[in-house]
């Protein structure tokens, strides 16, 4: 079995790395690290992951493979050194996602400790980067948000369909917020309510950004996106709006359906689905949903996707990645099934 | 005490009135009818509202006015009788709200009853039209989404600071569906959902072309508008998206907001508000708040508004409009302060 | 109008105080205190209440009347001198609520200020203690748990039908743990939870006893008390099970549903219903339903009792003791309805 | 790979066993029945199952092992033949759960239509029966309430620690009442409510005393079983009163834990666990969680314990099953880790 180590397993993208890992046929979690959970029993900070029988410990130790869920930037000086060492990584945080320097700094107020390393990392969306993944020894993750937003939009537009006017309505669980003690995010806050946020700019757009700017170079991407809380733990449903390019306006609805299917035809986990998505068809399950249509009374083309955002949108991604890494088949340890109801 | 009969109080419309209204200090219910409910005491069919100590009836019996929450359609035979009769009626079915027969004939797939009367009837939105309503006695109180949506365009669309090219995109709350025996509705299905739906066209659409339109008749909005359920029973949080008409933009984010807060200054319902608003934060209250922003980055207008989609989107408007048409103090009953948390 | 201060207005008490008194017909919130939202508009801490259009203050000033959700203890010091003065006070903390000295400094671990205040002080619970409320100066409005099992027990344990053998069993929305920055009160871990905590004992419990022992000296009652949280903000369902005491054995189910209809003839709040009873149905009302019946396979009462925690288990409940105290008609500003759904 | 075929996978149990079998490593589910389903994908009856890529058909045909998930009494019919056949059946109705034909007419208000297989039938808990299941060809797998109670209160009624007087309170997730369009159910009636039920008596009740009984023939128990329902999808969280019996008032809080940890020492699916339990900490796992603890102002022993009442309480438990009838290893497929949060 190949060891895995797992870094700050106390946030909901540790602790689920670790679930998924629990039945993973070729990989075995041996270390997970914590800060103020050090010294306890893991099942101390997450009862549900008891039947692990392991300690939080501060130091990761020697692993073959090393998935971190350490914090933006902060997580950064204990990655370096691991990185230094070759370990193979995939980081969950933003800091190794973005190739500009400059966009990195101005989103996350950080001087970024080593730019020279944003041009080896790898965007970690496998569906768009999957042949990059296995010769990489260090990937990012993506953004929960960026994983549905450009898997709905990445077919239309590569094919320059779409003009670049983009809406990108997001709806979120509050798992994405993590495991926090904010009053923001207490119960009775957030149940029974829609908090829209990050009005004035999401981290996460930059991303949406880069990763379209890579498959079509011009026009320039121009995207709102609008992230809204909604009362679940898990799940995003994306809402993409855009319209058709200048050229492309007798395109029907058919074609964008044929489009969307073959372009993920064959993908494991983005299921091209006939009728709009709903996150609960995803829970716990790595897969992404993706609807297209054809507003007939003002001709815009409307992408809903659908995913879990701590699976497909954080720990099952991670694990897709490092199955390419190591070389293991794609799927290996991921669910296709979600929990439902 | 002016009296009043509540048609079809078995429904979420009809109910929310009787709660309204219990602490009215001008009106009192004296008749509420029902079809299965009919013979047994509202508290069987309705145990929150056992105070009222009412028996649900057929026929409404004589009474001073008429809050009508009888279904689309269906309900007209109902009320022309009482139309005929001059009792004056409040309507929230969408059987009066459009203008033109023909979209409503489109959308609803029925023939109109009676469409002389859609000239005759008031749309209810009561900070659009309210002088027209004391004269009336026909308002048709208007649905749930175009009133945020609505009310949140209105002041930019007027003074043609926007251009037509309109995003609309809804989460609401479940009761908006009813009180509806449907295993689409079962609470296994919605907890923990986020559920698109009416992607090919809401019937709410044609009242938001419809009101837009009569501010400003040319260019004729073009709106995309995709309703999602959340997992909550009230509420609804509108997020629209606009573009600066062509030579407006240079507008400001500080203009924008003055021009809103001029355009609703003195509402008592109506509150525009400094930071993103919640749909909790009116839960049982009769306030719609509004929120405008400008995408620095893109310069288009986003306005928010949220609203209790039982209350200002329905029982609370209704009775808004009829503390009007009676010549009541138009806030009478209403509260503007919600339930939190 | 009679002025009001309400102390703590930050805590959902105190919030939900001033929400209840905003159409209050005979008194007026003047003065809101807080502490570290002091000096800032009431609307920043609770959007909900903006029609307020007042600023939180550190110190309440001159008021006719106050009502307290100062936290337990720890109020106590700003409350002593607004006592000495002679101001009438609803106080929400534990610190007036029992008799015994003894009792309370063995559950709340802190030396009572002032012991010879407990005797003073009437424990507020309207339906027990209505008479002694009008003379008092101060009034301790009870816990949350102790009015909705109280209110179950009395009936029958008043008359002795049941014996001291009593299991209390309460789902309590999250609202009871405040308006909390506590990892444990976190959306995530709550939502789709259901979580027994005190299970080594809860505080509320010796205001049971005490409450019971004061119907009935002999026997003492043996409660075994456990509360858990489900996932909803407001309610509280509590399941009492009880024995007939020797020689009521033969007791029916109709005798005791008829104890229980005539104790509580009459009653503004307290409705004793012949279903069994939902949190819901009392959302925001300051009504506590009751339900009784006898299981006939064991013979054992059966009580369960339904209310807002924040209500007839908190503010609602607070404002009833300051309408007796003041004189004012005891269901001033008062719900009998409820939001629902 | 075993042949599995599923009998009205269109209910929630039938979907849950799907969902777990995708990842059995030795059985393969091959076909799947359901009635107004029957001629289409099973995808289109629930979109998260889309991986099986399978029809529903009307009759089962030729499959190694069966479960059952049809509706109580109705099934028995379809299943009959195949019992007849000698094809090894899980069925989740409670059609062969009771020994007595008595007790079943009398609380299912039907006619058994074969007497005689109640004896041959074994009562599916494995913890209880596992040495009975594998020369089986007929498991009754549990009902959801017996599983969490029995399992709770097995090892101290067993060795008599515990007298007959019990109180069993159940707070249970919604999808226990199955996919089902009653308004009853219907998500706004439910969201924000405790909903007691089955005040009268429950059918769960007799499967409690039959399994208490068999345990330990004298006393018999007196069970007091109250179940609600709370507002979340799955889940039960089940307290147990109790009283120590004659001659064992001595117990210790210790001997008590001991006691339990002994008696599920190995069990791959029980854990005795030293915190109070949450029904989220089992989410889609197999595990029932149990705490047991001794009020000792009363000296009571308190139980509570905490599943998945479609897993370990459901489809999980008849996986278990499964896996013992065909000699496979008994945790195969099942998972050791709920999804959290």
């Amino acid at each position: 079995m190949i060891s895995v180590g797992i870094l700050n397993v106390s946030g909901y993208i540790g602790a689920e790395t670790a679930r998924i890992l629990r039945r993973h046929p070729n990989v075995k979690v041996t270390s997970v690290t914590g800060r103020s959970a050090a010294g306890k029993p893991l099942s101390e900070t997450y009862p549900h992951l008891a039947a692990y029988d392991l300690d939080v410990v501060e130091e990761v130790g020697d692993v073959d493979v090393i998935i971190s869920a350490l914090p933006h930037a902060a997580g950064a000086p204990a990655l370096l050194p691991l990185i230094d060492k070759g370990v193979p990584i995939v980081d969950h945080t933003a800091d190794f996602r973005l190739k500009s320097v400059t966009e990195f700094e101005s989103w996350y107020k950080v001087t970024h400790p080593r730019p020279e390393l944003l041009q080896q990392a790898i965007y970690g969306l496998t569906e768009l980067h999957r042949k990059e993944i296995p010769g990489s020894k260090l990937v990012a993750a993506p953004g929960c948000f960026p994983t549905g937003s450009v898997l709905a939009l990445a077919p239309a537009w590569r094919e320059g369909l779409i003009g670049p006017d983009i809406i990108v309505d997001s709806k979120t669980g509050i798992s994405g917020a993590g495991r926090s003690a904010d009053v923001r995010y207490n119960f009775n806050e957030l149940d029974g309510n829609v908090v829209p946020y990050a009005l004035g700019g999401h981290r996460h757009m930059p991303e949406m950004t880069q990763e379209l700017s890579a498959l079509c170079e011009s026009p320039a991407p121009r995207i709102s996106f609008v992230p809204h809380m909604v009362p679940m733990p898990r799940g995003i449903l994306t809402t993409c709006y855009a319209s058709l390019a200048e050229g492309r306006e007798s395109t029907t609805i058919e074609q964008l359906r044929e489009m969307y299917e073959e372009a993920y035809a064959g993908e494991p986990f983005v299921r091209v689905v006939s009728t709009p998505p709903e996150t609960k068809q995803t829970l716990g399950s790595n897969l992404c949903l993706i609807y297209v249509t054809l507003d007939h009374r003002t001709n815009r083309p409307i992408v809903v996707s659908a995913l879990d955002n701590l699976v497909k949108g954080g720990a099952g991604q991670g694990v897709q990645d490092m199955n390419l890494m190591l070389g293991l088949p794609e799927t290996a340890g991921l669910d296709d099934i979600g929990v439902y109801p």
